[in-house]
C-alpha cells in the first residue's frame, strides 16, 4: 500500500506555519516523488481573511488580506516541474456554513472558482478540485453543498474529478482546541452507514472520489469503518481512498508526527479492506525530512524501507 | 520597518528553555547582529524564587535559588562585544503587585535596582531598564507601580532610558494555560483610550518608551490599535515602539513560531501607524537559525529577504 | 551525582514516538554510554493493546496488536554490545488495576513474566525487572501487587533485582491531558511517610529498589522529601535511588526538556539528601544529542559540562 498523494497544508488554522520559500518548497517536492507522491491537494485556497493567491472574489467579498505570494503558482509550476497532479481546494469561509448558511458558502465558492478556472485553468498540472468542506454526519445543507460545488467545478473545467475528504464521527473526533484525546460513544457503524448512503446518493453525479480520513476510530474499529467506507463508495460509483493521517491523535500535544506503527497498522487495515489508493494529511509536517518536526524525518525513512520491502 | 531590538527571554515562565550556554549566546548575538538588531532588553532578572543572576537581595528576601551563571555578567559582556544596548528588566515577585500588593513589589524592587546598579552600572553595554510588570488595563496600583520604579531607575543611573511594554486587553488576551485562543468581548478603542490616557499622565516623568505587544488583537483591529497607541505615546511624551511578537497566537499548541505573513502584516501595520522602531519577543525562541523550533529559522530567512527588498 | 540509568520509554503513552529505527537506538546507546549510563529501564512491555514484543500471552489474552519489530530483543542486543544491565517492565493494561481488578493485572503479568524469561531470560543482559504500575498512595492492593510481582519476578529469575517508580502526590502530580500545571494541596510529609511506611513493609521482601520520580512537588519541598524518601528505603532495607525526571512539568505544552538549572538543583538535591544513585525518565527525548527536540542536546551539552567540573 502505497501513499500516492498529499494534502498541502496551506492555509492551516490549526497547525504551526513552517515558513518556507520556494526553495524548500521545491525541496520538498522532491522529498515526496522520492516517496512515491504523485498527486499533491491543496487544503484549501483560503481561511476566513487568510488566502493562498491575491483573489479578487475573497478580497472583495471577504475583505481578505492580501498574502505576500500567489502560492496557487508557486505549487502549479511545481507539480508541472516535478509531473505531479495538482487539485485545488476551495474556500473555507469558516463561518457561512459552520452556522448554516449553506447557501452563502456555495454562492462565493462558484465565485471563486470562476475566478480560479479563468486565471489557472489552463496550467499543465491542474488535474482536479478538493472540496474541502469536511464533515463527519449528514448535516445542514452538506449534500447540496457538496454536490453544487462539485457540479460546478467540473462543468467549469470540463469535467475534472473531484474529491472530498469526510471524517468519522469516531471516539477520537474531539477538537483540537481542548487537550484530552477521545470522548464517549462515536457513531455506530450502522449509523455511518445510514448517513454516508444518503450523502453519496445525493453526490454521486458531481463527487468523483472520497478519501475518508483514518484517524477518529480506535484502531480496533478502524478495519469495519474502512470495509464500510469501501462498500457505500462501490455502491454509489465513488471511487474510495483512505485518507491516512500522519499525525498522531492519541498525544496530549497535538498535532506532532504519527508512530510508524500505528501508520503502518492503518495502511495495512486499508489494503485489507480493498483500498488500492492512499493520500495522507500531510506530508510535509509530519512525514518531510526537511520538516521543523524531526519526527517526521525518522517516519519517512520508516516507510521508504516499508517500501523497499 | 526593521526590529531593532529583542527581549531576552530569561528568566522564562511559560516557554520550554533551550539550555544554552555561553557559546550559544554569543552564537545568538552574531545572529541578532546580522538581522539588524543592535537592542536587547532581559525580559525579567528573576520570577519568583529564580534568577539571573546571584542577588543578595533576592536570595535573603524572597529565599531565590542560587542560579549557576550569572546571565546578566555574560549578556553585558555580550553586548559590549556585539556593540548593542542592554536594558535590565525589574523582578517579577509574581505575586505582591498579582496579590494587590504593589508596594513590596516597589520596594523590593527598589532595593534591588541598587544593587544591579551598584553591580552591573558601570558595564559599558548597560543603557536602560525594562519595568518588567505587563499590564493591560489601569489595575491597582499600576500607575505608581510604573512611576516609583521608573524614576527610581532613573535616580540611580543619571536618567538611563526606561521602557514598559504593556498589552492590549483584546480578544487574544487568554491565559497560555488553557488550549483555546479567543475571547468574547476585547477592550474597546476608546475604553482602551481612556485608561491609557490615564496611565500615561501619570508616569510620562518616569518612563521614556512605551512598546505595546501587538498580539492581543485580531488582525482587523490592529491598525486601529496601533494608531491610538501612537497618538496616546505622543500625545504624553513618551516615545512609541511596537514588540511585534514573532510566535502565533492563534494556534492550539502555545508559543510555536509565527507565520511569516502575519509578522509582515504587522510591522507593515506599525508602519502605517506612523511607528519607527521594533521589538520583538523574542529573537531566540522563534527566529533564530538557531532554534530549537526550526520554523524560526526559516522565518529568520523569510524576514532577511524582506530587509534586503 | 551520576545519572547512572535511563529509561526507555516504549511503548510511551503520551510522548510522541520519535519514529527511531536500529540504527538510530544503537547511536543513542552510545550517546548514553558517554554519558556514563550503564542501566536501561524498558518502562513497560505493553500498554493497551500496544507491545514491545509480540508476546502469546498478550495477543491472547488483550487481542494486542502484532508490533512491527522486537524492540526486547534489540535493547537486549544492544545492551549486550554496549554493557549495560536491561530490566524488563511489566506490562500494565491501563484498565485492570485502574479500575481496581490488581488481581487480574497481576495474574496477566505472572504469565506474562513466565513468558518473558523462557524467551529472553538467558541474555546476557538481562539484569533485572522494574515493576511498571507507578502510584503515589496506599491505592487498592497496590500493595498486593507490588508484593506478587516482585516475588514472582523473583522466583522465576534467580532473584533478579526488581525496581519501583512511584511518584509523590504533590502540587505537580496533574494529568497530562489538561494545561495547568500545579493544583492545590499536595499530600503532607507526615502522611506520605505514613502511606509509604506501610507499603514498604509489605512490599520489602519483594521489591530491591525504590526510585521515586521527583518531579512531582515544588522545588521548596523537595530535599524535605528526598530526605524522607532515603530514610524510609533505609528503615525498610530498600535500595533508593532517585528517578530524576529530564523534562520540566512547569511549562503549558507538555513533556519538553528541562531546564539545566532544574536538574542541576534536583541533583544537588538528591545528593544532599543522602541518595548515590540516579536514573532518569528519560535520556532519548529530553536529553540526547539526537534528540527530536533540540532543547535536549543543549542539555546534555550542560550536563557534561557538569560531569567535567
Amino acid at each position: 500500500m502505497k501513499i500516492k498523494g498529499t494534502f498541502l497544508d496551506e492555509i492551516s488554522h490549526d497547525i504551526p506555519h513552517q515558513n518556507w520559500g520556494r526553495k524548500e518548497w521545491e525541496k520538498d517536492f522532491v522529498n515526496m516523488r522520492n516517496a512515491g507522491i504523485d498527486t499533491v491537494i491543496l487544503i484549501r485556497s483560503g481561511y476566513q481573511k487568510w488566502q493562498t493567491f491575491d483573489s479578487n472574489v475573497l478580497g472583495s467579498e471577504m475583505g481578505a488580506h492580501r498574502p505576500p505570494v500567489d502560492l496557487v503558482q508557486m505549487y502549479l509550476e511545481l507539480s508541472e516541474q516535478y509531473e505531479m497532479d495538482f487539485y485545488f481546494g476551495t474556500y473555507d469561509s469558516g463561518k457561512y456554513w459552520v452556522n448554516g448558511d449553506y447557501r452563502k458558502e456555495v454562492e462565493l465558492n462558484k465565485r471563486l472558482i470562476d475566478e480560479v478556472w479563468s486565471k489557472y485553468g489552463e496550467q499543465k498540472a491542474f488535474k482536479g478540485w478538493y472540496i474541502s468542506q469536511e464533515c463527519s454526519r449528514k448535516t445542514g445543507q452538506i449534500i447540496d453543498l457538496y454536490a453544487s460545488l462539485g457540479e460546478h467545478c467540473k462543468a467549469v473545467s470540463n469535467d475534472l474529478p473531484t474529491i472530498i475528504s469526510p471524517y468519522i464521527d469516531g471516539v477520537k473526533n474531539i477538537s483540537q482546541y481542548v487537550t484530552t484525546t477521545e470522548k464517549e460513544g462515536g457513531v455506530s457503524l450502522s449509523k455511518h452507514e445510514q448517513e454516508w448512503s444518503e450523502i453519496f446518493d445525493g453526490i454521486k453525479h458531481a463527487i468523483d472520489i472520497v478519501a475518508f480520513q483514518d484517524g477518529h476510530v480506535s484502531f480496533d474499529e478502524l478495519t469495519d469503518f474502512l470495509k464500510l467506507n469501501k462498500q457505500l463508495a462501490d455502491r454509489y460509483g465513488l471511487a474510495c481512498w483512505t485518507n491516512t493521517e500522519t499525525f498522531d491523535r492519541d498525544m496530549p500535544i497535538k498535532f506532532l508526527p504519527i508512530k510508524w506503527e500505528k501508520l503502518w497498522m492503518k495502511l495495512e487495515a486499508a489494503a485489507k479492506a480493498g483500498i488500492e489508493d492512499a493520500i495522507t494529511f500531510e506530508f510535509s509536517h509530519f512525514m518531510s525530512p526537511q520538516s521543523a518536526y524531526l519526527q517526521a524525518g525518522h517516519l519517512y525513512n520508516r516507510y521508504m524501507e516499508y517500501l523497499r520491502n
